[in-house]
């Protein structure tokens, strides 16, 4: 069990699975040294290297690179790695500090690589300087699959996004890098086999195969396998623009533009879509060395099979009762092929079926439900239904769902076994390079610390603690969730308005992505350049503020910094008032920014019933549940966070 | 003359010769579009390629390369530039847009390039989405010669560094790069026939010849030229690191560690000196192909060849009176030397000898005394002492300062002719990569509209509006002076002080190069990691706090805001107050806190008195001198900028 003051004390995220902190500081200065024993490995040389840049921006001391005989970092790796990263390779390593120095030890580069970043995050200000305290970690992970899902396809990432999010994931010690590279609204990828699908498929918006290379070994280098995933039969309408032979129905086919299931899917009874796919499965998994490849198989809606009179005679044919069937067959062909060429099939939970061989992977994403029933079939699975971003939800949410808990509880322990892990899930209908970051981070670090950290860590406040100190370093590894959050409110607001848009922008949140779906018609050329393109998931000023509101009505102090914060929302509407007219991007705030003034108007009110021991009288308390429920709707695809405190404060005004 | 109310509104920096606005914006949105007429240059296609996605950044708008028949900006040059950029060609241009088109026509690419920064700046958020106003730019420029130095040596600046300043000087129409490049305290560039110079004075940390020419590249297609300063014959240790030999002392030498005025100087009594700089600056001359070289020349004195007996036989039979005319005989062998290698030499203004032929240029550093007299003796010359940004002035001071006012005023109009314009110098004693962007921008912006714009230019409140815009935009170029001075704030204050830091920080300045020396013995090796570093150069709160103090007591509202600004100082200690001793870049704060902290208290006090139309009693005034002396001490190396706005106040009580 772990002294949980001590590890928020530590500030380590994730959590590691032991530690035993000790009195005695670690200094870190202009001396600072590493030294490498051990089996070498380059990618132990080369975090070594990204060490000593790191170190000197995280303390702002000029460090370089120093030798020396007593090296302040010790490394010790005991054995070699797998040429290609597995599944399962030893993860752990060993970090004990004393007040002289730290030895890291592993049995494998990936250990090394994780101490590494174990030790970054030890280093902290102290009165004698940066320094680490003493401890000993003797840490390993929970799951051996912790990933990350990146959709580049419904908006294009191009590769710096990529790479910042490798570095991000490595900090928090994820190894799945799941590269979802095509779908309806782009295929992103070069082929040389069938060029036409990114030549046509793409508008220009392709990695060649050197960027995907360039990916991987940058991928590796962090501990971190490639997954590439190609979905099929169905979201796949971007392929069938250049090779429209491959779908179920005559083409022209156009790259999709907005979001949705759509009618067009591959032919199932077509040899030359088994030819296609050999050829093409062939070329990528030459490319993609690692053992899985992801063939998507979600969301067939089945229109266009249907419509197929050849089609429905071939489900005849061979007594496939029903898509689901047609679809398993397609599967059945489709994991020989991969096979074939060398690899583990893996599929979203609606290839699930007993006809597949068992050593694929379902991937869960319509519920958790999938994933006990995945593991009761003998099939390995992954989680990713609670870790959707775009569902909005907050980290302490998301933090909590625990794959090997609800409807996986009652599983055997070899069924829990065949539980890989989870990946957190990234969609990009509401995406842009400018915004992406700041929607998987800090959030996605919650995440990590459930796939990685013993199932009993669940501190939601020290999570918080250490997620906001972990945000502002993975800004420093080149990260912009917070940088390009003030860029973009910097350009809603203008000149002029920057302060109070900050204060309105903490206190709201977007909608989920079916919330941007009712509101508008969107298409991949709309500009996410508004306030719920840049606001964030979660709001910690709101969060703040309800612990505060609790806090208070539960008789602590504070209820002058509570009314101090009411008075700084409710005046906020005045400094807004003159900028909506004159700037389109702005315009659509004016409701949302008046019902922020009449929501902190009712909590001092509120407040001021408190004060004189006083019920307000019937109608004020009507009123304000009026008002309510009003700022509980969605305005400007905003949901304003501060409500629930508010109607806290007011409950209790009118239960005097 | 420029109407000034329309300048602010159209929000241009530098503002241009010639603004006439009208009615009516052009719409900036997905269909922009842009084409090219007239004489083609890779400079302007390049610029042209930059412009998408600067328009999509600054828009949020997802604007890609669109072909149409009548573009929206239509570009049209017409003839050729020289095919190195030449002091004196001709920046000018003409743009004029309608509610449908925006045409850019110049004479040269060079008017091109800047017409499009122009082009950029007008490009503001309205009620119709983004737009730019109906207007017509007659533009060019005042002066020919706009430069920013940059010491590379005292601390080394990656390529980085200098080519996002690059970004930053085409922002803003500056037009030379000087690059000083060597200095006592490190040599910056590879010699292929002297290795041993960046070898062993660089500690590693210099330019390959490719970088350098990258740079030089990268410059021209921003219409900026590139002139290298190598300093000769003092500031010159880390030249004799390798070759002690060209030394007028004995060596071994060591790479200056600290700063000032170093003792070791080249002889000039020695031919192989003259060889060896024969051999450098031909190298050198051709991997620059600017017709400038700057021979540095300041700050010669005179510890070596005072004290040596072959220096001094050398002088008395050369007739050599002093070190002055010694110096003197160096720079003429020097002068012949650059000549033959094709150019024309610079130099600092301790050159400045009647014996140097009039084809050199002075730059004049001590004092704009020396520019005049350079004129007057009949030498072109630029002026750099107004605008050095180590000396900490504020934008509005160095933005007064005219090369042709005071000193020059009494300058004829041929001699007036001779002075070229002037240079931004940024000495590197105190700079890192990380806070240097703070330093350069955006005061530098006001001394580029100093040289650029009309000499009756002189409204600092409208220079300060639009420099605000300016200096967001300059961080979409890459710049990083305003997010490195958050993330070194948020390193300074540790996870839980970061709020209250940030108020600190908001109305203090670091003191200026002599305070610093003052303060402490610094080397090359220091941190740099302290408020002083970080803190701006301007205090924008101070400044607007200052205004609001002098509009309240001439008469006008605004007390409240002054008291509540007062009073959020005041309680900023409290905050703080806990964080000083767990950190030791905390620590130093503590006095500074505590005065901000007594200053806000005394004038909240004056208020009273104000209020009550009350005189406060003897003693508490004389408390309060007390109070404003005290803290107008530099303490921790930063000055408290609300000094004299609580000093008005006290005063204002007093004089009841």
């Amino acid at each position: 069990m772990i002294p949980t003051f001590f590890v928020a004390a530590l500030s380590l995220l994730p959590v590691p699975a032991k530690v035993a902190p000790d009195e005695g500081r670690l200094v870190i200065d202009q001396n600072f040294s590493v030294g490498v024993t051990g089996v070498g490995d380059p990618r132990i040389t080369d975090a070594v290297a990204r060490l000593i840049p790191c170190l000197a921006k995280k303390t702002g001391i000029p460090i370089g690179v120093v030798k020396a005989a007593n090296p302040t970092l010790l490394i010790h790796c005991l054995h070699a790695g797998a040429p290609v990263q597995q599944l399962g390779e030893d993860e752990s390593y060993q970090l004990e500090l004393t007040e002289t120095q730290a030895q890291l030890t592993a049995p494998n580069p990936l250990g090394i690589l994780h101490g590494i970043e174990t030790f970054v995050q030890l280093i902290e200000a102290s009165p004698g300087g940066f320094s680490a305290s003493v401890v000993k970690i003797d840490d390993r992970p929970r799951f051996p699959w912790r990933g990350l899902h990146l959709d580049v396809s419904r908006h294009w990432m191009p590769i710096e996004v990529v790479l910042r999010n490798l570095d991000g994931m490595a900090a928090v010690k994820l190894n799945v890098f799941h590269w979802h590279l095509s779908d309806d609204q782009g295929f992103r990828i070069e082929s040389k086999v069938y060029p036409k699908l990114q030549e046509l498929g793409s508008d220009g918006h392709y990695y060649t195969q050197d960027q995907v290379r360039k990916v991987i070994a940058y991928a590796r280098d962090r501990g971190i396998r490639v997954m590439p995933e190609f979905d099929v039969p169905a979201h796949a309408t971007a392929w069938l623009v250049g090779y429209p032979e491959l779908a179920a129905a005559p083409g022209p086919y156009e790259i999709g533009r907005h979001w949705g299931i759509f009618a067009p899917a591959m032919d199932p009874s077509k040899e030359a879509v088994y030819t296609f796919l050999d050829n093409f499965i062939g070329e990528m998994a030459k490319l993609f060395p690692d053992e899985y490849f992801h063939i998507g198989g979600d969301e067939v809606n089945g229109t266009q099979w249907n419509a197929s009179t050849s089609i429905q005679a071939f489900k005849k044919q061979h007594h496939l009762a029903d898509n689901h069937a047609l679809q398993a067959y397609f599967n059945q062909r489709l994991q020989a092929i991969v096979k074939k060429h060398g690899k583990h099939m893996v599929g979203w939970d609606e290839v699930l079926d007993p006809g597949l061989p068992k050593d694929i992977v379902i991937q869960s994403w319509r519920g958790p439900h999938s994933l006990a029933e995945a593991s009761r079939m003998g099939y390995d699975s992954l989680l990713s239904a609670p870790y959707y971003l775009d569902h909005m939800k907050t980290a302490a949410q998301m933090y909590l769902a625990d794959p090997l808990e609800g409807e996986s509880s009652g599983l055997t322990p070899e069924q829990q076994q065949r539980v890989l892990g989870g990946e957190v899930a990234t969609w990009s209908e509401y995406l842009t390079p400018e915004n992406i970051d700041s929607r998987i981070w800090p959030r996605t670090a919650a995440i990590a610390e459930r796939f990685w950290s013993p199932q009993d860590q669940k501190d939601v406040a020290s999570l918080y603690e250490r997620s906001a100190i972990l945000s502002r370093e993975l800004e420093d590894l080149g990260l912009l969730h917070k940088s390009n959050y003030r860029m973009m409110l910097e350009r809603i607001a203008g000149p002029t308005a920057l302060e109070p848009l900050k204060t309105l922008a903490s206190v709201v949140s977007p909608v989920n992505l079916g919330g941007r779906a009712r509101a508008r018609q969107y298409t991949q050329q709309t500009p996410l350049n508004r306030l719920c393109d840049a606001a964030l998931p979660e709001s910690a000023t709101a969060r703040r503020f309800q612990k505060s509101v609790e806090d208070m009505l539960a008789g602590q102090s504070g209820r002058d910094s509570i009314r101090l914060q009411l008075m700084l929302w409710r005046e906020n509407e005045a400094a807004l008032r003159p900028e909506f007219d004159g700037n389109n991007l702005m315009h659509e705030l004016a409701p949302v920014s008046a019902n922020v003034s009449a929501l902190a108007g009712a909590g001092l009110a509120a407040l001021d019933a408190l004060d004189a021991h006083q019920r307000p009288a019937d109608a004020w308390i009507g009123e304000q549940h009026a008002l309510l429920a009003n700022a509980r709707k969605p305005q400007a695809e905003l949901i304003i966070q501060i409500v629930p405190a508010i109607q806290k404060l007011v409950d209790a005004a009118a239960a005097l």
